[in-house]
Parts: C-alpha cells; structure tokens; sequence
C-alpha cells in the first residue's frame, strides 16, 4: 500500500511531539519503523522531522509529518496503531474524540504514554470500546530514556499487546543478562539489539500506570534517603560536597550501585559556574535553593498507600520531606527559636569501632570512618525497607483490583531505563522468581540475611542522627517499618482498649476466635465484658 | 401554639434515635427544651421515650415520639430546627428529601451533626438552598460526652447559627474557666449551667466537620505515642501492664494532664475477667488482639496533608501503625525470620543519668527511673509536635479553603469533652490568644521553652528505641519534625539537583531571585547553566 504522497504507508502514527513524544519516536525511527507524525502544534512536527533529517544525515525520511488527524490515519497501515504523548487530563480525551471524527476503526489501537492517573485509563477503556481499543504504557526514563532507551510498563486488551510488544521490545532500555545491569552503549541511530528489553504486558488497562505510579514513590524515597545520608555528612563530619561526592562514587560500587547513587556523585561534584572567579572551587549543589517540587506522583502513591491500608511510610515521609522544605522562611526563623541538642549529646554518640569518646573539637579519622561506615549501612537497609513497602503497595493494590502482578518481571524492567534503575533490582527479582507468593521482600533469605548483616549500624546511624539533631525521616521511619514489621506484638492492644473505653468499638481477645468482638464497661463501678453480636 | 395532642408545641425536632442521637437528645432534655422525635425504626424512638420516664421518673414527657415526617413538622414551633442524627451519607439525602415532600420551608434549619465528609457538607448547602437552610456540627466525645456535655464544632450560615447557639450552649461540656479543666459534676437530669462551653462557630459550612477531622488525626497520633511509650516500657524494663497503669497515672497528673492519658491508665489497671481463676492477676490489656480498627478519620486527614502539602507525618505514622498491626499473621512469621538487634547494642543505650553501664542482666533502679523519665519527656516532646502539625494542616486548609479559623477558639472547645481534651490546651489556646498570627505552635515562647528543656531526653528516648528495636514511629517522626523544621538549610538542595539532572526539573538559586529557574546540563562534555524560562 501506498500513502497519499506516493510513498509506502507508515507503520504506526503518533500524536503530540512534545520532547519526549519527539524521542519516542526517534527512537521507534532508529528501530527501523517508519511513523506518520501530528500535532496541533505544528512546529513540533517540523522541529521533530529536522531532528531526524539531521541526526541520519539526510537520507530517506522516517517521520513523516501530517496536518490533519484524517490525513495521519490515511498514512498508516490498517489496521491503525497510534500512539499518544500528550499531557494527562483532558487532552487525551481531545485527541480520542478527534481520532472517531477522522474515522478510526473498532480494531485500531490507541496507546496513551502520558502521565495519566490509572483509574482515568480503566475509564477510558470503557468509554471507547467498540470506536477502538483504547491501550495504556507507562514510561520511565525522562528525555534521555526515551531517546535511547526507557522502561515501558504495558496495561490494557491482550490482543492489542500482542500488536504493541514488538515496538516497546525494539525501543525499551536493553538490560545485560549476564551482569543484570543496563546496556550503556546507546548511540543515535543504532539500535541495541543485544539484551533482555526493560518491558513486560502488567495487566488489565491502567495497571501499567499504577505500577509506575509506585516506581515514583520508590524513586521519592530513594532521592530522599541520599539526602539524609548527605545531610549528616556535611553536618555532623563537616563534610564538603566535593568529598562527600567521592563518598558516594565509591558507595555506586557496591551493593548501593544505581543511577541515583551515580548522579547524586555527579550533582555534588559539579562546580559553580558563577563562582568561577572565587580562589576555592564552589560546588553548585551548595548555591541551589533548598526547596523541592514535585509533581505529585509520590503524593499519589502516598495517598494511594494510607487507603488500601499498606504501611508504605518511607515513601510517605519522602513526601513530607519536600512539603516541609517548601517552609524555607519559617525555617529560617525556627533556626533562631528553636533549640538546637545540648552539645553534650555528642559524648553520648554511638560511635563503639573508635578507641575515643568524640568531643566538640570534632571527630578523628577513626570516628569518621565509623560514621560514614554506619551510614553506608543504614542507607543499603532503609533502601530494602523503602522497596519492600512499594512491592507490598503493589500487591495489595493487585489483591483489591483483582490484578494478577508479576513482580520478578517488575522488578526486571525496572533494572534499565528508569530513574531506579539499580543492581539490587536483580536481587530483588531472584527473590520474587524463587517465591511469587512472597508476601513481603523482607521475608526472603537474601534480603532477611543482609538486614541482619547491616542493622547494627543502621540502627546506630539513626540514634546518632536523633542525639545529633539532624533530621532523617525516611532513614528512621524504614527502621521503625522493620521493627513493626517482625514485631509479633505490637502495642495495638492497648489502642484497642482505649478505642473499646472511649467509643465501644470491641476488641477481639487472644485466646478466642478472632470474630468473637468484646466489649467491656470499662471504669463503671461493676464491671462486665459482653461479647458484643455485630 | 399546641400540637397535634393539645401540649404545647416542641422546640426542636430529632431525626434518628440512635445511641448517638438519643443521647444528644436526652442532654438537651436535660436543659429544659421538648423535643419531637422520628427515626425510621419506631423502636428506637419507644426506646428513647422510655429512657426518658426512666431517668426522670415519670413526670411529664420531654421527648415526643412521633410517626412520620409530616407529624414531625406538625410538633415543632415555626420557624423549625431540625436535628439529623443519622449515618453518613446516603441517609442524610433520604431525610433532606422527606422534609421537603413533608412541606419543610426556607427558613426553616435542618442540622447535621453525623460523621459527614465535610466537601459533602459543602454540596448539601448548595443544593437544598431556597428549600431549607442545610447547617453542619460536627460532634466529639462518644456516646458518654452525647449525654452529658460534647465538643460541637457547628459551622454554616451565620443566622442559621444564632438559632442554633442557645442548644449547643446549653448541652455542650463546659470548662472551669480558673483551672482550664472540664467540670466534672454531670448527672443525669442536671444540667452545668456554669463553665464556658466546649463550642464555637468555626465558619462557612463543612469548616466544622473539617476541624473534627483534624481533631480525630491528633488523636489518632496521641493514642499512638501512648502506644510506644507503653511499649518501651514492657519491652525493654519488662514492666507489666499493673505497673505501666501507675506510671501513667502519676504522669497524669502533670503537663501530660488528659483524658487519653487517663484512660491508658485505666485500661491498663483492667483485670481479665476471664483469668480470674488464675493465681496471679492477670491484665485484661495482655489479653486483647494487637490489631487497630480504624474508622477512616485519621487517613482523611493524612491525605488531606498530603494533599495541601502539610508535613501532618506523626499524625500519618500513627494511621500506618494501624496498618501494619493488621497483618498479625505475617508479623508473626517475620518474627521468627528477622534479627532482633544484637544484644551487645544495650550497652551503647544512651542512660547518662546512671553510674553503670547496662547489661544483660537487666537495669538496676537508677537506670529504670532514667530511661521511664526519657519516655515522659519524650511523650511530652512529640505530643506537642502533633498538636503543632494538627493546626499547622488545619492554617493550610483554612487558606485554601478561604475560613478564617479562630485557633485559640478551637482549642479552647477541644478543652472538655472531646477525646484529646488535656490541660495542655489551655497552654495552645494561650499561645494562639497571645499572637492570632502564630504561623506554627512550635514558634510560641511557651512551647519553644518546653522542647528546649525537654528535648534532651525524648532524643535519648528515640535513639534508644532505635537500638533496642522497639517501634516507636510516631515518637521518632515527631523529632524528625522538629529538626526539619528548625533548619535553615535542609538537603532539599541536593534534591534539586538530582530532579534537574534527570528531568531537566530546573532549579533556584540562592544567590539569585527565587523566580530565577536554573537548568545545568550536568554530565555533559561542555556543561552549561542556562537560565530557564518558563
């Protein structure tokens, strides 16, 4: 078949040429596909076309522009696949109802790459059915990943995966299977062909983007938990940023290996280019204003946590971490009111591998090694904790969606192109793939034994953090998660009777069929318990 | 006027007999007003008529049973003031539907003092306007504060609420002005006519419903930080429940001063009935199931934190507590799979008031005293820190919202009669009458004084837990609060950097106009700080 300029159809359409819309597409290109490009936007088709011309030095073109959604749908291959990166929300909507006005068929695929909230997909697929099929992917990876190689995580018709897989297969971040890290050799124009390809079909529509969703979460409390282990650094040891980025560049060798370790190194060893002039280098990351956005997917997965009732509170914490940096005035005016820890704390510091009892004159190196050991230590445990509460998210979520999640499979996508891209996500997969009934990542052998190997000195990181006054509360809060979480007992007894004291609303009793509720007429000057028929 | 019976006409009419409602109704029985009364189940409404024999022993009727909508209305003197006391929800529209087709009129009151969404409230107002006037109370104190005297946190139209003060006066809890104390002298039939009563208009409709919320996450943390000190004690002095119930007690009677903290001591003095064959006492508290129900309040509010960016983190940690306490059966397992701390950690325990190092063997007296003085200061500490995040949510939701919140009315009206009232409010309404701008507790002269002095040793008591692997989430988050919030520079910073690096999320600087957006091309060959606009 022919398009209406002569030439061969395209392959697939793609709708919204944004940057990353643009890199997919090149991507798709450098794969070998040939795509028939829109956007209301006309100059970013153009723009995206230049950019092809340029990069394969003007040979034949693999994006072909379009001015009309009919026309877009006349230049493809029936039956049609198109897919969309357009911002999440209404203009999804916008463009499906144009795509029905232009003509699309029942058993065309349209695939939504943005942002989207998960339970807008599943709506979606619903409002469509029988104009087309309506297909969600989620990807990780930013500008970059999408150029050379993302994380694609496919939800939505079975049938339409099976016409999707070969395009994600050619464009995902590729993974070595040998060493279980990302392929690092991208370059324009050549596609990686070697490797296991960072996607996976997830499940029904919109489970692709809660799976995403969470990946962000996790993400949040990865960057928070660098943060802390910073902060402490330069605080407590002094530390510059130039010397706490050697700290981590070494850390990224060993069981910390990650994209978020390698570039929190990059980002602390970057000078000041305003400073140039000043006799001492000048890091950047100390002229940057301490006051994080966000976008509000990890606020999502927070939300999404406290309602299925998974204790996901490190992610939680993370959130509220960039909440409170958002008070940088009252901040300022707190540090003047409020009381810093007595200096004599300092004598009380759980530093035990040091002959000496640190002192206000600072630390000797002993000390420091100590230190900067113990919190090496805390960051590998608190990052278990941190991935435990996103897997036990997910698989809650899946138990009341009725979604069957294969989280070995997750955890392997997760391995290249997206932003948590780390080693320990083949560890993680080996413990889902000996086990997929796995209830929690900390009831495995390798991951129970490395917390037993490392907690003394996490749990002396955060003591010394709480003596010292420096805040940590993703790296405690992981702590307290570990503790509940292998906790037989826990003190909900008590709450409990205060709960059946105040409001009569029951206990159950230890000794007796956990359906059985009492109630008991607490502090009344004859006491009776009745075992309350709900 | 007379009714339908020839007795003069009822000055309120009340929907829903519940033992909610019937209470509500009795208290203000009490305070001399005849109330006509309906509920779906006639039974309910026999019941309530004949508690009201009962208790005052066959005099005249002050509650009037009546049969349907229509008779209702017929009952009530015009203009009429109609109180809901019926489930959430659907229920509330299926009477505002019946009063309307019962011929209710515009300005007649219809009063909903049910546990509603407050945004529902909002909507109600809306859509019965011109049929009737739709008023909001929120009500705390279960059933014993119904009878004798709740929190009401009444909002909506402001005529609406000169009707409505004279019965929220009238039955609500009153406080001893002198001591800040609730008065203690209820009895059936006889009403407090001294004290100032625990209500206050709060504003526009949906504000009350929203404080109570707040009021309820604040609780939901206080009974949590209980929970952990409870649980230190046991778990690391081994002290049983008797024991704990006589510490708590004794800590009743000073700034801890509350109705949870009396309560504790309450249930933890409780005796198993079922155990009293025993030849020891055993506490009924060691018999209850450790899993926390929950009714939903406290993760509204924790959602609604996140929502408005208020780091509300104690209050979140006390609902993932919760949580995590329901899955009993795994925690079972994990206790068996996890390592405990290493023993040798009990030596590095922070107990400087002590001569000896602990051990082993156990903690001599000094020690034990030592570480019970920790655990009060540090509940002292982080209780004031959740009260401090409770009202720093409800000053952002205010301004989202556009209320104008009276804080040291709020707390004045949580004094008596709700589940968190404490002396301690009369120091945070003394705090918020001192300065109606207080952006955070944490800033008044008072609290900033008591953290400085108290601190030392909730620091020992956190770093203590953190060694000794008891979890105290909501104790730690609570110092994590107080140390992000009391710095200037946060490693929000670093942060920054990393989401540019990534996701060319740009950044500020401090040495340039906030509104200055940064984006470095970090990790390129020829790096480059553009100046980004957006």
């Amino acid at each position: 078949m022919t398009s209406i300029d002569g030439s061969s159809l395209c392959d697939v359409g793609f709708i919204g040429l944004g940057v990353m819309g643009k890199n997919i597409a090149l991507n798709l290109a450098d794969n070998g596909y040939k795509i028939a490009c829109f956007d209301l936007d006309q100059d970013k088709v153009d723009e995206a076309m230049q950019q092809d011309q340029l990069e394969q030095g003007n040979k034949h073109a693999r994006l072909i522009g379009c001015k009309s959604y009919t026309e877009l749908l006349a230049n493809i291959q029936a039956p049609h696949t198109i897919i969309l990166s357009v911002p999440a929300g209404a203009p999804v909507d916008h463009v499906c109802s144009h795509l029905i006005d232009a003509g699309i068929q029942a058993d065309d695929i349209v695939v939504d790459t943005g942002n989207s909230l998960w339970t807008d997909s599943v709506e979606r697929e619903t409002q469509y059915q029988g104009k087309f099929i309506f297909f969600s992917t989620a990807i990780s990876g930013g500008e970059e990943g999408a150029r050379f190689g993302p994380s694609l995580m496919p939800s939505g018709d079975p049938y339409a995966w099976t016409r999707i897989e070969p395009l994600w297969n050619a464009i995902a971040a590729k993974v070595d299977p040998t060493t279980g890290k990302p392929m690092e050799d991208y370059k324009i124009g050549v596609p990686v062909t070697f490797g296991e390809p960072c996607t996976a079909y997830i499940g029904p529509v919109g489970a692709g983007h809660y799976v995403k969703m969470v990946h962000n979460g996790i993400e949040y409390a990865d960057m928070q938990l660098i943060c802390e282990v910073y902060d402490v650094l330069r605080q407590v040891l002094g530390l510059s940023a130039f010397e706490i980025s050697d700290i981590f560049a070494k850390w990224n060798t060993g069981p910390l290996d990650s994209y978020l370790m390698q570039i929190s190194a990059q980002v602390l060893a970057e000078e000041d280019p305003d400073s140039q002039q000043n006799e001492h280098k000048v890091a950047l990351v100390d002229k940057i204003l301490d006051k994080a956005g966000q976008k509000g997917t990890g606020l999502w997965t927070a939300v999404s946590a406290l309602q299925v009732g998974s204790p996901a509170q490190t992610i939680t914490q993370a959130v509220f971490a960039r909440s409170i940096s958002a008070f940088k005035a009252q901040r300022i005016e707190a540090s003047h009111k409020l009381a810093a820890p007595n200096p004599s704390l300092l004598n009380e510091l759980c530093i035990p591998d040091s002959d000496t009892t640190p002192n206000q004159d600072g630390f000797n190196d002993a000390q420091k090694d100590a230190i900067i050991n113990q919190l090496h230590d805390a960051l590998y445990c608190a990052k278990i904790c941190a991935y435990a509460q996103g897997f036990q998210l997910m698989e809650l979520a899946a138990k009341e969606h009725g979604w069957k999640l294969d989280f070995a499979k997750i955890a392997k996508i997760w391995r290249g192109g997206c932003i948590i891209r780390a080693v320990f996500l083949q560890s993680i997969a080996n413990a889902y793939e000996g086990n997929e009934h796995l209830e929690n990542l900390l009831l495995d052998d390798f991951f129970a034994k490395q917390l037993e190997v490392f907690q003394t000195n996490w749990r002396r990181a955060v003591a010394n953090a709480a003596l010292s006054g420096v805040p940590t509360p993703a790296l405690s809060s992981a702590l307290n998660y570990y503790d509940a979480y292998r906790s037989a007992n826990l003190p909900a007894n008590l709450l409990q009777g205060q709960r059946d004291f105040f409001g009569a609303h029951t206990y159950s009793r230890t000794d007796q069929p956990e359906h059985f509720k009492y109630h008991m007429s607490w502090g009344a000057d004859d006491r009776v318990q009745t075992r309350v028929r709900k």
